[in-house]
């Protein structure tokens, strides 16, 4: 009698502290939006010193400028001329991808990678234009207005939506509500590129043969359809020029990963590709004989392109869907590149703040004729293959942009457009992840689904059919996952004082009398009812299986609760408690909780549900709430000797 | 050693049974839609049982009416006539609240509870037409089609419409997806309720002083500035009559409160004031005077509806999106106060089967005249402390209503069109739960947010407004909820094997050069980058903390993670839980898996995760990681000799 009097004074479950409402308000908040701390450098310091280091905080380039050497510099000089060898030509395709004139592809890679150098974190990063993004500005932009009827409104909705893309980045940023990307789960990304990138594909099939297409569609029924009608049409000496290009490229890739050595010619193939192809056109006049090309472009720097925006334009809606969804898609890729590669090298990059370099970027972007940027995982792939050790890379690869602007321009006059489709072909390629998807489907059945809607959205319906799908579908599997915590019984692990779930651990007994339920996961609105139903038939099963069950177990008479897994209660969760207790004393049992949290036990103290259940249904422990049981076990069928030992011992 | 040997065999984490994809499927579909087990009572029976049992279970009348007794009769006529005499004249004041005809309300009370008592489970449940869904029709079909210059095609389209909230109904049921309903929590039902009675008041107000309103604004803005700009119109006999009505009913509720003697008189008072004010209006001819009343309506049972339902016309939407949004809300209140009942006298509801029994109840009522019908909390609650027994009492009523229309159907002419206003002021000032909303501020603030914004939502906007701007934000809190999972530092109890949050319990004491988390809540692609932040902030503040601190504490070397409250983990979570390894490698940490749960090794073991870890990276409990780690401490620093003391104690 004394132990156990001297055992409830030790282990009481100790009531929350009341603590200020405004208190409580702004933890939460900082839980909510400022997880990492991010001016935790700040704290204790003199103030210039806090302005300094808030302005290193919001513009880095000040962080690792002072500390810049020589030895830096002749790496980030190699790796940014390799990434611009890439730029150059990707940027000429993709602007043709998003049915933008090709100069546009080369302002974009100017620009934008001289803001993101000065305002990212990234140390590998490689800013550029982005197909997926291409693809979805001429697949909504385009169905609004036409880019081969309306060229000229056509860009300048482009600028605005890459405007209003800048606009919701850096707010999203700076708002800190990065965590809506993060609804785009990495399965949905998966999917969603696969699909881009095999319509992308069967598009430069269709540049590869000459075929044009009419209307904007670039499901994969209508684009094969235009395909295989005109095949009378199609372009021999294009297709074997293409074809050749784009093995190549492939070939140089293939060798690349077996051989180290091979990575240079790899990087350079697609810029090797263009001068090839160029000069081939150049001395056969193919361009004469049916092969189409770029034809002649201005020299010069970007203009200014404020003025263009066009806020007032009837079709600003659709700029502002374009901008939205590609704000989105291309920050979820390019915050998650720069992670990869800041894990790699162990230094750390800051979502939200990403998102406002991004954004930045963008704005300052559709001011200077540039249409949507990102980070592109395939060009950082080669930056960091490279050797670049900061974001100088970049500034190196928009001198060399620049450069090419001034100076290179009338040379791209004869570069074959099936050589730009090549490029897109071979960039897209590399999109389709199988590994990945076979590893979905190994390891989570449901984010295989996701995965999978995702791909056919895109590739039988439309861009953002993908994505509505698997965003839908995303959004209902975190749903599922909160409407339905798992519950489980747990047993006692022999010899200890742990209980565990007995359909994991083999070993672990239940106690007799006693059934020990655990709930994991928050209790919400969305769960309660469930949660109801699935308490009552646990009871149920549990005293089915005593009355079925061979040797004389005791009755059931205790149900005990492990609260050590809720996080997080509402007050229809407290509601459901209420009621769970009352089913279980109806039928004549006693309802214990072990180890309730601080918010369980803070909302039953404030809904008074405390008072109901008073202070002897409270544990911390299992082993205290199964130790109380058994004392008051009453033995009314002659339980079994070994487990009731067990109990015991304990 | 050799005790260290044997501990390790005793207590490893058990690799999962790898079970059959399709095993996993059908226990997965059925702890989401079957959680209850509904046919459990049929296992092990043989077919004829079996098949009885099922239609028992369908149609809930072959369950009770064999065992039905004549005490049993006695209670239900009695209930089944108080509650008859308050469907009347509601019937009739819902029918005015939805701008339908009168003897419409009388329709809907005749036939669907006659459905109802067969199918449904509930024993206390009074069926009936409901404020708030009246209110739905004439505002959301009322703005397609106006009742006033369309009435046939505004009553079709109701029919159509409460077709389709049975159809939507039975099908949630039949499919058991009850849970969608689930995502209107308590707190949004109750605003939203509050809203809508608040709404309802103001138009009986109207209906008061006899002041016609332009337009279907229901908002409180137009309704009030209708009633002010119209006060040299108000007419004072028919306000006085109103309020002398109301102020009656008020009365017999507040006395029945007090003295249970009262409650008949209570329940019969809306019966008593429509005789009242029909007598008066007959004596004094008031109806010449600017009274209105009912007027005379046709005696007759329900003509049937069938060929009435407007699939084809142009405004089928609006009647789609009506019944859609007024399926759910009947749901959510019919479904809950079934449940309440039941709860108070221990019988089982099962929601599903509810669902599909509203739902057959509707559809037969849209083909016999009758729009759309639910179970009603004030009523319930009469016929429950009216004596009820069974759904007997539903029938009854029906038989009642019946009577009334074949006989007593010409004795409603000289009814005052106020007193039916009186009516519904009274039921829906029983909507308005004060105490509700106090206590929701009172445990939790954000139930808070989301019951007073469903209510501003509906009173200063619509109804629609306030259901999406409720829903959005209950959603929202859902998914903050999966994406904020709490984490929190565990400490040893004295004296114990026990670890539990230092915040919680002041006496837990942290393990000198360990760090252990818990992390509370499943663990998926919303919350990874939030946890990986997180976890990275847990370790620099520890550290911070050791180095600032006057102790000497040994350097923090472990990091043990707590997953025993992770029900769940996808795909990206198993990324995350690499990226935390990595991180916490290259910080020259250990990081150690305490409590894994069944699908946390699981998903492990399928991405192979598990090799990177190691077997001796995961352990049953937060003590067994603990004693590992201690081992394995260098002491690099002299650690405090009580604190070590008591890590060797376990």
């Amino acid at each position: 009698m004394e132990k156990s009097k001297e055992y409830e004074c030790t282990s009481k479950v100790p009531l929350p502290q009341n603590k200020p409402f405004i208190t409580c308000l702004k933890s939460n908040i900082k839980e909510t939006f400022f997880p990492d701390d991010p001016f935790r450098r700040l704290k204790n310091q003199p103030f210039a010193r806090k302005l300094w280091l808030a302005l290193q905080y919001f513009i880095p380039i000040f962080d690792w400028l002072p500390r810049y050497t020589l030895e830096f510099f002749k790496a980030d000089l190699i790796s940014g001329i390799t990434i611009a060898s890439l730029a150059v030509p990707q940027g000429i395709s993709y602007a043709n991808l998003a049915s933008l004139p090709p100069i546009i592809g080369l302002y974009s890679s100017f620009v934008p990678p001289m803001i993101y150098a000065m305002m990212g974190s990234s140390r590998d990063v490689a800013i550029g234009t982005v197909a997926v993004v291409s693809l979805l500005y001429s697949n909504i932009l385009g169905k609004e207005v036409s880019p081969i009827d309306n060229p000229t409104e056509y860009l300048h909705l482009a600028f605005t939506a890459t405007f209003f893309a800048g606009a919701i980045q850096a707010s999203l940023g700076f708002f800190r509500l990065g965590f809506l990307v993060d609804l785009l789960s990495h399965a949905t990304i998966v999917g969603f590129m696969g699909g881009v990138a095999t319509t992308v594909c069967l598009q430069q099939l269709k540049s590869f043969v000459g075929v044009k297409q009419k209307g904007h569609n670039s499901d994969v029924i209508s684009v094969l359809h235009a395909l295989l009608s005109q095949v009378h049409k199609w372009k021999w000496e294009s297709a074997v020029l293409g074809f050749s290009f784009l093995f190549y490229m492939l070939l140089t890739k293939y060798y690349a990963k077996r051989k180290p050595a091979f990575f240079w010619i790899s990087a350079m193939a697609p810029l090797v590709s263009v001068i090839l192809g160029s000069v081939l056109v150049y001395l056969t006049h193919a361009e004469k004989h049916g092969v189409e090309v770029i034809g002649s472009l201005k020299k010069g720097l970007n203009p200014l392109s404020i003025n263009k925006l066009a806020f007032k334009s009837p079709h600003v809606m659709a700029a502002l869907k374009t901008g939205a969804i590609s704000a989105i898609i291309s920050l979820a890729e390019g915050v998650a590149v720069g992670r990869s590669f800041a894990l790699f090298k162990n230094y750390h990059i800051d979502g939200n703040k990403e998102m406002l370099a991004f954004g930045l970027m963008n704005i300052v972007g559709s001011c200077t004729s540039c249409y949507h940027t990102s980070g592109i995982f395939s060009r950082s792939a080669v930056n960091f293959n490279a050797g670049c050790k900061t974001a100088m890379s970049n500034i190196v690869m928009s001198i060399a942009v620049m450069i090419t602007l001034l100076l290179l321009i009338p040379l791209f006059r004869y570069t074959p457009l099936v050589v730009l489709a090549a490029i897109i072909f071979y960039a897209m390629l590399g999109l389709i992840k199988y590994e990945e998807v076979y590893h979905l489907w190994k390891v989570d059945k449901f984010d295989f689904v996701i995965c999978i809607s995702s791909f056919v959205g895109v590739v039988f319906g439309s861009v953002d059919d993908g994505l509505v799908i698997a965003v839908s579908l995303s959004v209902l599997k975190l749903l599922l996952v909160v409407a339905r915590p798992k519950t489980f019984i747990l047993g006692n692990l022999p010899n200890t004082v742990s209980y565990r779930n007995i359909e994991q651990y083999g070993s672990a007994k239940r106690v007799p009398g006693i059934l020990i339920l655990q709930i994991e996961g928050p209790i919400n609105f969305a769960c309660t009812n469930y949660l109801r139903e699935r308490i009552r038939r646990w009871v149920f099963e549990e005293e089915d299986r005593i009355q079925s069950s061979a040797n004389l177990e005791p009755m059931l008479q205790h149900v005990i609760l492990d609260m050590g897994a809720v996080g997080s209660i509402d007050t229809s969760g407290i509601g459901m408690l209420q009621e769970v207790r009352k089913f279980i004393q109806l039928r004549d049992l006693k309802l214990v909780l072990a180890n309730p949290g601080n918010e369980v036990i803070k909302k039953m103290y404030l809904s008074k549900t405390i008072e109901d259940f008073g202070e002897e249904s409270m544990y911390p422990t299992v082993a205290d709430a199964v130790r109380h049981c058994t004392q008051k076990l009453q033995i009314n069928k002659p339980p079994s000797v070994q487990a009731d030992a067990e109990v015991n011992q304990i």
